[in-house]
This record gives structure tokens, C-alpha cells and sequence, in this order.
């Protein structure tokens, strides 16, 4: 095939959430559309409303102090100058439109809408007649088209604008965006595949962003594309280029690797993207073969916060068990597309674990990226900060938030992904609806002949979940909450009945509803103590505190002035005994939890290497401090300071 | 002042070694000779054959295929074509310089000098007019000079030149290099300064070539020059750039630094250069500085070998006690800086910190870098590699030694420190002569009208020196020997009486010497185990074992193919009671360590985070297995696999 037919958009969305499978789709789950599930209060209520006062509308202007907007003029012809930034600029302004189209979907705003217009109309009329796109490259590779995919982005570039123009006919109905979508969608069908030009580029995501216009639009060749893009890696293409494939995610077959590795936000888009093709074309050795990755992730590659890639130098994943918290790098573009991933898994297999990733990367890995006040963002997410000799002024332009980046890949990608959080509440299969996620608010799901639920809960500080079923629906069917792996002696009642709540498996409620029904999920929110696998060497002999599905840390602002953050000691039992407190006038309103600790003996003599003692050395002080821990999520949101996720037994 | 008076090259050489203090420079010892101190037989001398027969050969061909030479050939334009690899080509050339200089005053050899003389003539034709060289600056820059001296190197290349310069002047009495890095100095001079151009360079060393060019000359002007260049820094100028200043060494300036940071190979060029400053100006406060500074270094930035530089992300120091074993960078040229810099602060102070530094970063830092066959580079020296994912090929692409590099710093700079190593053996100081490296060879010292003593010793394996008076002087005189600071329990013999020894002193012995007395020092060849701060997170919990000046590592190679290196564990009590056996057939001839070792327990089962035990749990099988551990310098000599040198605890 070289050409294909014009694509007929349907005039209905087909789901007003990001990934939402075709009806023919081989998944378990489906999406219950955002709109449909709608968080109205609580915790990631007020993370989404700062999103929308504040983020999106510096998000518009950054586009165009930045110069994003004015690259695509130039691309244009309706502005002079040179191109500005680094050459994947136009993914910014796409990942900014998808957060807008979102945030439309969860409350119409004219205003919203006529900068979505406004954009529309820029992006368009940078579009090449042909359909290619991409400013950056139109400007200054005079022209040029393809001559370097492995660091162009040009098809990185595309994978975002699908997103953003099937985001935004999902929730407006509006079609411009998704004409430029399409237009472009279809160069790409005539230019790439096999028998054509056989390349792919270094930056994976168009493959989900080709899936998705083949949800919205039906045309076959997107996924067939999409298909032969994950096909094609693992074949020496980019090797082709003098470069080294791993990096890239090229060297090996995704239907063969066993782990992720290289680039981290490289490997978990093509996962998510690959995750999409096998959905749609019920592949199920391409699932196996992600179902394999996923666990060679997460049981030697992930951090405790849900976070990956260990590595600075080239933003990898590093080694298996190469976890240092110090320089964990955990990129916060990384931890969103590892929510993409884990929930496309989710959707393929209704499995608990999958969720239960989306939320301890949602909360630990992903937050931490964006400050309490929604305008400043983390690229890089560590688990620890020492008192250094660095001056604070140079700890904070190394480490503090920030407004804007040169590589500003991570603000507008909180942006989208906080705008469509609603989409990852439920899900809905057969005659069940399914709760993955704990939020106040309403899930409207068509199962049953309607069912809907309204959601209660003080989630993630108090553990009790309370599900109202406001439209009972028609008939028998089910009810399904997720009890995270965490929640060992979780337990429930229906409407006042006891029944039983086993962690990491859904609690599933099968009856015929009446309206007025209540399900009460009771997640214990004792102080856990965890320590890992005795391979991750970085972490040897350390615990972490974990409180419901957040990670905790100490901050230095938290301690006592004569008691640094690198001398805290703890023992294990002490901890568990640890008391939550809720503190409204902190943090925005956090859980703090009191750890008794203790202070270190003898640090700060002798040698940088000593005799070793027979037994690891008593380093402790008897008598125990107590000392507030905070979520980790909220760290650096005072001065910049030492900080530990990750605390040394005494 | 804007111009110099032409130099006068004094005739005679004044000292066959690199770091020749004036004989009003303010030094505690003063370096004899290489040449006269000489290194004839045992461990280094072995090294230095290797690096005599293949790699100054091997050297001298790739200036050549990788386009050292070319380059300058086409800045004189005598060769046509364009300039290849990074803006300090030139510098690999110079190092190489240097390194047969030091290696034609090892052993004179007319092949190594002709190859001198050939590659001085091509230098020359490069050098324009006015004394500029750069040659790939002169070509690419197209004319231009000193536009962006942060990166540009050029004042790095020019240090690099004067030190070559100096080595061949003083080993072989000619002038032609020596001319030609007159009239660059002269060019700086003219150039830059207070009320000329105030720039510095990016890349420190510049001031070390300088100094030891004012040495060789008698130029004031060089000097003043380099005590400029050290005094400018930590004032603003690379900021003036637009960039980070810390990676560039100029945050705070050097009088007012208390720790090394940013780049480890700028940092501690730029000491060593400081040092000579401060010895060649008798410059109190600025040696206060670097003593402040170096115990900075290596009170929380030094690993146990005595590598430097933790962050493999711009190559730099990283925070204090950021010493992960398995990310190291520890650079081979950081090894060799630091060596530079400590040699200096012993020749300034005689205390033996400096020499014990010099001795564990020469055996466990600098010596992993080059192979056992002396033609393979590390450039990086990670101290663990963990059992992964990655297939052996790409292990080895990314740890193994290569020929070469494109950034090929390490390999010349190598070169050069084996061929004058010699120098580092002992110095002088007014009626004394002080031993500080142990190793089978003469030392001819002007003390007390002339001193001739010759040591003979197995060192590394053998912890007995034996230093025999041959030439025994006139009148009484001081023989002073290094106690290293490791040998608790050292003892000692002069002329077959006991005297004491002390671990961190010299072995101070005055008397009337006769030709024929003898002076034995017996170091305790025990297994040392040690563990370091804790605040060094990244081996809390673990031990690294030494012997005599060696650190060891496990390597998988030596182990049962069932245990993988990862998953050892040790007792303290039993690693003290492991034997040494010397392997002549292994690894070119090495004393093992048979440590009794344990195999970890439940480590590849269960989830990456589980919920801790109240007590760190017991993790080891109760039985132990002998595997023997081998100098960590030996290491991937053989395939690239898992490696340790920090063990954990059972």
C-alpha cells in the first residue's frame, strides 16, 4: 500500500480518555471515559485545579516566551527569524494542547477552547501541503526531510500531535487539529513501512499516538504502521546510523527483550505504544513479550517511588539492581510513561498489579515533579540529598523546581497527564465496573444499563473508601475494588455485611444493586517499613517508610538543627510504632509521620576508610528523637536541603 | 608589563624529573632525578618495559591514524583536508612527547629520539607566526583564537606543550621543543594577564607547564603568568560565558576552595599547578589552601583506591561521600592528576599522607587503567560490575580496555607517568635522603657529597625492603623511609639492629654510614579489612579487603560458576585469617587472596521491596567457600564480567 483513503472521523468520540481501545480491541478492561469518572475533591482534585489556574495558563505563555508558537510561524512563512530550542520544540505545544483538550473534557471553558483554536490555526498552517510537519527540522534542515530519525524527533514530534488532536476531538468534538493529525498521519503511511522508507525514529511515541487516531479515525493503516514501527526496532536500523542501539531502544526485538533498558522514557513509550498494537491486534506473544519487560522492571529497575532510570549520563536505566537514590535520575517524563504503560497492561489483563504501579508511580515518581503550587517542575527526582559543601545557591540551581526547562519535555507532560488523571479511576468489562483508583467523586459507567457510583474518601491520609451506588443499574452485576498489594488487612463491608478484602486482588462484589448500596473499603494506614532486594547494593542496610500508597522521607527543615539528615539512624520495630498526624498547615495539608529515631555516633571522625570492626559497627545514640517524616511527593517545597527516602538501621 | 625579554635556556638540565623546584623555591625535599633514581627490576619495572616496548610504539602510530599529526601538518599547511576529532588533539601528541622524553632519560634509545625529533619538526611547521599553535583551533576556528577559551583548550593544549618540552629538554639536552613552547609562552604572556586579555582556561594545566617552563628557563615571566592563572579563577570569567562555573574549577577561588568539586581531571590539575605556584613563590597561604583542599578530597571524595571523580555526568567529583562503588568514574587522567598533586604537596611539606596517596592511587587507581599487556585503556574504572541483563558484548563495549578512544586523554597521559615514574621513588633534602615507593632499584642522591644506596624488594608481594648504603657519603646523614600509614606493626633493622618503626612516619635513621650497611623494613603483609565512613551510603554494610599497598576485588573469572560475584558474603573475623598465595602463572604473576566467603541467602527470590525485618536479616549460608581474591588492578584482563571490591557483610 502506498496511499490510503481519506479517513472518515466519526462524529461521536469514542471515549473521552487517552487510550480507550476499539470495540474489537483484545482487552479486559475498558476506559470509563473522564467526564464519565470525574474527580471532585480531595487530593488530586486540588493537584488538578492548580494544574488548570495556574499550569495550563503559564503553559500558553511559556509556548510563546520560549518561542515554540514562533518556530511553527516561521515554519509558516508568517514570521521571521531562527527557529529556537532543541529540535523536538513542537512537542511541547502538542503535549500543552492535549493537557488543554483534556481540561476542556473535565470543564468546558471558552477560554481554554480559543487557545486551543488559536494553536490549531498556528500549528496548520506550518503543515507542509503534503502533510509533513515538524518546524524545527522545516526551518532549519532548509527542507530536508528524515536524514537523521535516530535524533530528529520528527516522528516523536507526530506521536504528540496525535495525541493532542485525538485528546481534543475526544472531549470538543472539534476537528481541526485532528485534520492536521490525519493529513500528517497519512504522509507518514506513504512514506514509511515496508517497501518504503524503512526507518524509525530514536524517540519512540508515535506508535501510541498512531493507535489512537486509528481508534478515532478507523483507518487501518495507522495501526498497521504503528505495528510495523514496533516491528521494525531490534533490527539494526538505527545501528545503520553509527549509533549505538541500545540508547535508543533498538537492540533487540521488543517481541524478545526480557527488560527494559537504555533511554528511560524512550523504552516505556515504545512499551506503552507496543502495549496499544497488541491490543488492537490481539497479539498476544507482542503482550507476552511486554508482560516479560514489565516484570524485568520491576523487580531489578524500579525504585521504591515508582520512578526509572538510574542513570544521568544518557537518562538510562542502569544496570539490573543499580538503584542509587542519591543520583537516581527518575526522570518525571519517565514515571508518566510508565503510567501509560502499566495502565495499558491494565486495560490488556485486569490485572491488580498493573494499578497498583499507576498509583505508586502516580503518587511518589510522578508528584514529586511539580511543585505544591502547580508552576515548577522537577526533569530529575532523587531520593536523597546529602549536606554538601556546595553552597545553597549552587544545591538549588542544581536541584531545585523550575518554572520552564531548556528541554521543557516534563512541564506540559504533568499538564496532560494530570488533566486525563479522571480516565484512570475505573474501568468497566462485561457487566462489571471496575475501581483502580481512590479519589472523591462519580463514575458514571454504562454496564448494567447505567450504573453510577459516587466515591468518598480522605484518600491517600485515611484509608477508608466509600462507594455509594447512586445508579444501581439493572440486574446482578459487579463491583470490583482494587486492594493495592500493600494493603495486607484491608477489609470491607456491602452495605454494612462484612466480606473479605485480600491485597493485590480485587474485591468483587457481585449482586443486584439498589440505589443507596454502600461498599466501604477500609485500607490499613499503619506505618510500613520496607527494605530491598539484598541486591541493590545503594540501599544495603536501609529501610524506607511508606505510609498507604505514599513514600515517605525526612527533609531537613523537618529536623532538629543539630541533627543532620545523613546522621538519622532507625530501627525497625521503633518504626512501625510510628504515629500519623494529620497536619492541615503543612505542606498544603499533609499526614506526617512522628519516626522515632536516632543520631548517629561517631560520623564525623576518623578516616574516610577505617579497620573494619567484626560486626557492623553500634552507630547510634540509645535515646530516640522524634522527628516528623513527610510524603517524599512533597519535598523541595521549602528550602533545598538534605533529604532521605532511604534510612540507615542504626 | 605587555612583552618579555626573550629567555635563556640554561645549558644544563635542572632536574631529569617533572616537578623541579628553583633552588629558592620553598620545598621541605627536593626530587632526585629519574635517572637517578632508577627502577630496575620487580612490579613497575615490568610495567615500564610494557609500556617502552608497545605502548609508546603503539602511541607513536596512532598520533598518526587517529590525525594528531595531520592536523598540525595541515595547520602548517603542508597537508590539505580537514582537521578530525576534539579541539585538544594536540594535547595527545604533547603527552606523548613527554612520555618518550621521560622514556629516552630512562634508557637512551635513538629509535624513541628520532621519533622525538620527527614528531618536534611537525609541532614546529604548525606554530604560527607570532607563537600561536592550536592547530585544530587554527584550522576550524579559521584564524580566530581564544573565542571561547572555556572550551576551547587552548591554554590546555599549550600546558601539555610545555611539560613535553621541559621532559625532553631536561632528558636530552635538546632544544628544538623546548624552543618552540618559548615562543607560545612568550605568545601568553603577551597575551594574557592582569591589564592584557583576563581569561583562564577551562581546563586547568596550563599553570603546572609554566611553572615547570620558568624552572627550565629562568622566565620569570612564566611563572608570574601561572600565578595569575591560579589567582584569576573563582572571580567570574568562565560565568562571563554564560556557564556553570563549578564543572570549570572557577566557583570560588582557589585560595578560598576547602574541597575539590566539578571536574576531577580540572580540579586537580589545577591544585597541582596552585602547588607549584605556591612552592615556586613561597606562597604560604595558597599552600594552606590545597592542604585544606586535598584533605577535603580525601576525607569524602576519594574512593578507596584512591580514584576520584564519582558522577560519570561531566566527569566530576560528585558530593561529599557520592563514592558508589559500581557507577565510579575514578578516570584513569583523574588518577594521574591526583598523583601530580600530591607528589607536589609532599615535595612542599615532606609529610607522608601525600607519599601514601601517591602509592594506593598508583597501584589501585592508576594501574587498572592500562592492561596487564600495556596496550589497552580504561578510561573509566568502575570499582563492581554487576551479573546483568546485557549481553557480553555490550558489557564489554561499554567496560571493556580499548586501544584508543576519540577523547584519547588517558592513554598518552598513562604513557607518560610510567616513564617517569622513577621520579616518584625519592627525594633529598639537605642532608637526607627519603625513600617513599618501594621498589627494586638504585638511588643516586648529591646528599652529604654523594649518596648511592641500592633497594632491593618483592613488592607488592612481599612486604620486606631492603635498602643496602653503596655509597655511603661523607659524615653523618639522614636515611629516611616511608612507613606507610596502612603498616601497623611494621618493623625494621639497621645494620642488623632493631629500631622502631612507626606506621604514617618515616623510618628516620641519622648515623655515619659505611658502604655495605643495610637497612631492612619488614611491612606486615597481612589481609587488611576495612570499611568506610558511614556516611558513605553506597557500600554501607560491605568491606573492602587490602594487602600491603593493594586493594583486592573479587572477579568472576575466580569464582565457582555457581556463585555469582553479586552474591557473596563475608565475616570480618574469617576475610583476616585469608592466606596470600603468589600465582606466577596468573594475571602476569599475582599474589591471591584465598577468602573464605559465604553465599547469599534468598537473594533471587521475592519482590524488589519487601516488608523489612526488625533486625537486618541473616542472609548468608552458614558454610564458607574459598575463592580467591586478585588485585583490583588486575582486573577485566581477562573476560568482562561481575567484579567486587566491596564485599558485603553476611
Amino acid at each position: 500500500m502506498t496511499t490510503t483513503a481519506p479517513p472518515t472521523p466519526s462524529t461521536a468520540p469514542a471515549a473521552v480518555a487517552p487510550a480507550a481501545p476499539t470495540a474489537d480491541a483484545a482487552v479486559a478492561l475498558r476506559p470509563v471515559p473522564s467526564g464519565e469518572a470525574r474527580i471532585t475533591g480531595g487530593f488530586w482534585h486540588e493537584r488538578q485545579d492548580a494544574n488548570r489556574r495556574q499550569a495550563i495558563r503559564t503553559g500558553y505563555e511559556k509556548l510563546e516566551t520560549a518561542g515554540n508558537l514562533q518556530n511553527l510561524r516561521i515554519a509558516a512563512g508568517t514570521a521571521t527569524g531562527e527557529v529556537r530550542g532543541p529540535i523536538f520544540m513542537d512537542s511541547d505545544v502538542y503535549k500543552w494542547l492535549e493537557a488543554a483538550g483534556w481540561e476542556y473534557g473535565r470543564e468546558p471553558d471558552e477560554e481554554v477552547l480559543g487557545w486551543i483554536r488559536e494553536i490549531t490555526d498556528v500549528v496548520a498552517a506550518a503543515q507542509a501541503e503534503d502533510g509533513y510537519l515538524d518546524s524545527v527540522q522545516q526551518v532549519r534542515g532548509n527542507g530536508a526531510r528524515y536524514v537523521d530519525l535516530p535524533w530528529s524527533h520528527e516522528h516523536y514530534c507526530a506521536g504528540h500531535l496525535f495525541q493532542a488532536a485525538v485528546a481534543i476531538h475526544r472531549t470538543t468534538g472539534e476537528t481541526g487539529l485532528l485534520d492536521v493529525a490525519v493529513k500528517l498521519a497519512d504522509h507518514l503511511v506513504a512514506t514509511f513501512g515496508p517497501g518504503r522508507t524503512e526507518e524509525v525514529d530514536g524517540h519512540p511515541v508515535v506508535e501510541m499516538g498512531l493507535v489512537e487516531l486509528y481508534r478515532e479515525t478507523g483507518n487501518r493503516a495507522y495501526l498497521d504502521l504503528a505495528q510495523w514501527f514496533v516491528d521494525a526496532r531490534g533490527h539494526g536500523i538505527i545501528e545503520q546510523h553509527g549509533k549505538e542501539p541500545t540508547y535508543f531502544s533498538d537492540r533487540v526485538p521488543v517481541r524478545e527483550a526480557t527488560t527494559v533498558e537504555g533511554h528511560s522514557v524512550r523504552a516505556v513509550y515504545l512499551t506503552a505504544g507496543a502495549a496499544d498494537v497488541a491490543a488492537e491486534t490481539g497479539d498476544a506473544e507482542l503482550l507476552a513479550a511486554l508482560t516479560r519487560q514489565w516484570e524485568g522492571m520491576t523487580s531489578t529497575k524500579t525504585y521504591v517511588t515508582g520512578g526509572i532510570g538510574a542513570r544521568w549520563d544518557f537518562e538510562q536505566f542502569g544496570d539490573h539492581y543499580e538503584l542509587g537514590p542519591d543520583r537516581a535520575y527518575a526522570e518525571s517524563c519517565a514515571a508518566i510513561g510508565s503510567v501509560q504503560w502499566s495502565w495499558r497492561m491494565l486495560l490488556a489483563t485486569g490485572e491488580t498489579r498493573y494499578a497498583d504501579l499507576v498509583e505508586r508511580t502516580l503518587y511518589n515518581a510522578f508528584l514529586p515533579g511539580v511543585s505544591l503550587a502547580g508552576t515548577e517542575y522537577f526533569y530529575v527526582n532523587p531520593l536523597q540529598m546529602r549536606a554538601g559543601a556546595h553552597t545553597d545557591e549552587e544545591r538549588s540551581a542544581a536541584h531545585g523546581r523550575r518554572p520552564w526547562f531548556d528541554c521543557a519535555c516534563c512541564p506540559p507532560n504533568i499538564m496532560r497527564t494530570l488533566s486525563s488523571l479522571d480516565a484512570y479511576l475505573a474501568t468497566t468489562s462485561g457487566d462489571g465496573v471496575q475501581l483502580h483508583q481512590f479519589a472523591t467523586g462519580t463514575v458514571h459507567a454504562d454496564a448494567a444499563g447505567g450504573v453510577e457510583l459516587a466515591v468518598s474518601t480522605d484518600y491517600p491520609w485515611d484509608g477508608t473508601v466509600r462507594v455509594e451506588v447512586r445508579g444501581a443499574g439493572e440486574g446482578e452485576w459487579e463491583l470490583a475494588l482494587r486492594v493495592p498489594g500493600w494493603a495486607e488487612g484491608a477489609t470491607a463491608t456491602v452495605a454494612g455485611e462484612d466480606v473479605v478484602a485480600t491485597a493485590g486482588e480485587y474485591l468483587r462484589v457481585r449482586r443486584t444493586w439498589a440505589a443507596g448500596d454502600v461498599v466501604e473499603l477500609v485500607l490499613p494506614m499503619g506505618v510500613r517499613v520496607v527494605e530491598a532486594d539484598p541486591r541493590v547494593d545503594a540501599v544495603r542496610g536501609a529501610v524506607a517508610v511508606e505510609r498507604g500508597p505514599l513514600v515517605y522521607c525526612l527533609e531537613q527543615p523537618d529536623l532538629p538543627a543539630d541533627l543532620v539528615a545523613d546522621d538519622v539512624r532507625v530501627r525497625v520495630a521503633e518504626l512501625r510504632g510510628a504515629r500519623a498526624e494529620h497536619r492541615p498547615d503543612l505542606l498544603g495539608g499533609v499526614s506526617v509521620l512522628q519516626l522515632p529515631v536516632h543520631r548517629a555516633l561517631g560520623a564525623a571522625s576518623g578516616p574516610l576508610y577505617r579497620p573494619a570492626a567484626d560486626e557492623a559497627p553500634e552507630q547510634a545514640a540509645p535515646e530516640t528523637v522524634e522527628v516528623p517524616a513527610i510524603p517524599y511527593y512533597a519535598w523541595a517545597n521549602r528550602e533545598i536541603g538534605p533529604m532521605r527516602v532511604w534510612l540507615p538501621r542504626a
